[in-house]
């Protein structure tokens, strides 16, 4: 008889997974990138030479670059976040990661204990939820606008928490392309989150992982560019900018912080391979792939905002973001979107439902729909799919592709 | 000024990590592997091909293949499960992981609560006793002999803990090449460990990190293959038969137990580069390249000993092993390795202390020396400047080399 490890795993767990059997078809969930835009040949050639000259590095952890990651990736790592994000970071300074939620899981491990207290953005990044709750945190959420986290809300907060005599462990905020609304905080509302911040002396945790997909306006510099007191951690990743199957993300911080994640990270070394490729690829190549990746991202968008216009005309609303891979949906009224979710899944088509990305009121009219992987035409039969579901489900929209469904 | 992180660390964290300077020139130390061995050139043309049919699949997490990792990478470990341990594992069966530690850390994560008892073997691998310290679970150690862990204590302990009414969460074991001794578990003993395991009702964690490195004798069928009613987690790793900066580890084990652990593995899929190119490159060099690398592991093991019987004569005692890369060295009457290691560590040469491999009485007698990595020249070189370091601080040896100290 087989034994029965119900009977002893711990408490508490997620439940367990089912069997992996494929995606669906019509995939606008998760932060897979366009595979047609992944530069296989200049990787190809990157991995090549770099195997030739440092290949056998490998037979030691860390390749000999010691535990904070590749030496030459976290080079290229200074210049980058320098040129593109304003942050003066030295390669020793930066500590390489598997992808950033490892990232974001060092720096948890390093800040919160149970009954701690953060601040969070109260529409949010998905994983961020059950990573807080697994750590035994307070989420407090602060409002978002079109502008990204709204500094009233966030200075109300921290001084209601001031008088309960709570002192968070970190303000964490995704600034530059925000998840999921793809807003960019203005600098102005930098200066002040940094001036808050200071003021309560609480450290600011910055994700940026989308940061580089900015292809409208100005990118303002990053929160740790602005800061002058050395209370910014700032992660990053190599997910969206080169391929999320990479597993490469990265930390900037200051050494007294960096210096404890080091201490909390027993993993023996992130892989070196993909180090070992991105440092040989990217001082040639990411500036003009990026440029490439950015002007195929908007063109993907165009064709999701036109799919959607067609299929659901003003019944829907929505921003057009200034970069990233997803767009924040306000559905037709009367929609729940968790049973959206459900019956589009039924029908191979998979959303994020509002209600796992936010904790805003009237969340569940909202969904966020990813839009870099779907090849172009599949893209606009899902939409259209959507839309029939939709319909069918809740009577709306009543037109669409202006035939009556 | 400065934010001082100090102010909002979480309590019970290690000490923050210095700065790393390069490694000392005399490394003892790690599970590094032969750098000369890495094969390279094999690895590049796997690359190479793999890329170029593959590669744009790196633009979704998993690459297609879900959650537990490369399809074609847990193929050839299905394969080589059956011919290396005689286990039946179909790769539905099988998760990839980032290293074994990963692999480790998300069992652990599944069935361990504070509080908690486990049971391992009295000297073990260093990594274990702060991750198990970490979990805040009672680890009760079994007294390892000249063929591993010893049955009669293992018994005698489980009866002790069900007097006690408790039962433990696992039988923690690295049953073929231990670490750090070196013994291999005989096929008897396994039998009697999983009839233990099954009158107790207490699943069985095998780590057969380092099982693929046996060079002489025969090496017995894992206890996951000799499991009859499912209650063995198997992990393994490519570590240390490719190259430990990839970072590809796997766990096997029955869906029961791997559902769960797929639940809590929230880092959205490990490398998928270095699985990919160990997808490629195993099922055509493995088998050839792992006889290769244990004929020289052999060599560097012949090379260590010759070293030591110069350098230490008599005043130290060894087993020779049967595979792997360490030897589990006596040091001479007198000698306090914990001492030993500062002042050899001065001097450029480091070693494992036994008090950070062991909780036996006596430890701090033996030290655990890594020959894989050191090329044969410095290896022998090392080792005479320990007899130096050992003579000027204990007097012990008095002679070496033939020279008296």
């Amino acid at each position: 008889m087989a034994f029965d490890f119900s009977s002893v795993a711990r408490e508490g767990l997620p439940a367990p997974s089912g069997r992996f059997t494929g995606h669906p078809p019509f995939l606008f969930v998760g932060g897979n990138n366009a595979e047609e835009m992944v530069p296989v040949d200049d990787l190809r050639a990157a991995a090549d030479a770099v195997l030739a000259r440092e290949g056998a590095s490998m037979g030691m952890y860390n390749v000999h670059s010691g535990p904070q990651g590749h030496r030459g990736l976290r080079d290229f790592l200074s210049g980058k976040l320098k040129r593109y994000a304003g942050i003066d970071c030295p390669a020793d300074d930066i500590i390489l990661t598997s992808g950033s939620l490892q990232a974001m899981d060092l720096i948890n491990e390093v800040l919160l204990a149970p009954g701690d207290t953060v601040l969070i953005e109260a529409s949010n990044y998905g994983g961020v939820y059950p990573r807080l709750a697994k750590c035994g945190v307070h989420a407090v959420s602060v409002a978002v606008d079109a502008d990204g986290m709204n500094m009233d809300a966030l200075e109300t907060e921290l001084a209601r928490l001031q008088a309960e005599a709570v002192r968070p462990k970190y303000i964490y905020t995704i600034p530059t392309v925000h998840n999921p609304t793809g807003t960019i905080l203005p600098r102005a509302r930098r200066e002040r989150l940094l001036e808050l911040a200071r003021a309560h002396d609480v450290p600011v945790f910055e994700d940026e992982c989308y940061a580089d997909l900015v292809w409208t306006g100005e990118r303002p510099p990053a929160l740790m560019a602005l800061d002058r007191d050395a209370r910014v951690i700032h992660i990053g990743t190599f997910s969206k900018t080169i391929a999320p199957a990479l597993r490469v993300g990265y930390i900037a911080a200051p050494w007294d912080m960096l210096s404890r994640i080091l201490s909390v990270k027993a993993d023996a070394g992130s892989g070196a391979l993909e180090q070992m490729v991105l440092a040989e690829y990217c001082p040639r190549h990411f500036d003009a792939h990026l440029k490439r990746l950015n002007a195929h991202l908007e063109a993907k968008l165009d064709n999701l905002t036109a799919a959607l216009d067609e299929c659901f005309g003003t019944s829907v609303h929505y921003t057009r973001p200034p970069g990233g891979i997803f767009l924040w949906v306000r559905m037709p009224d009367g929609v729940d979107t968790d049973r959206l979710n459900q019956v589009a899944l039924a029908e191979g088509i998979a959303i994020n439902p509002g209600s796992e990305w936010s904790r805003e009121e009237g969340r569940k009219q909202w969904i966020r729909i990813c839009f870099a992987h779907p090849p172009q035409d599949v893209m606009r039969d899902g939409i259209a799919r959507l839309a029939q579901v939709c319909h069918a489900e809740f009577g709306v929209p009543e037109v669409s592709g202006n035939r009556h469904l």
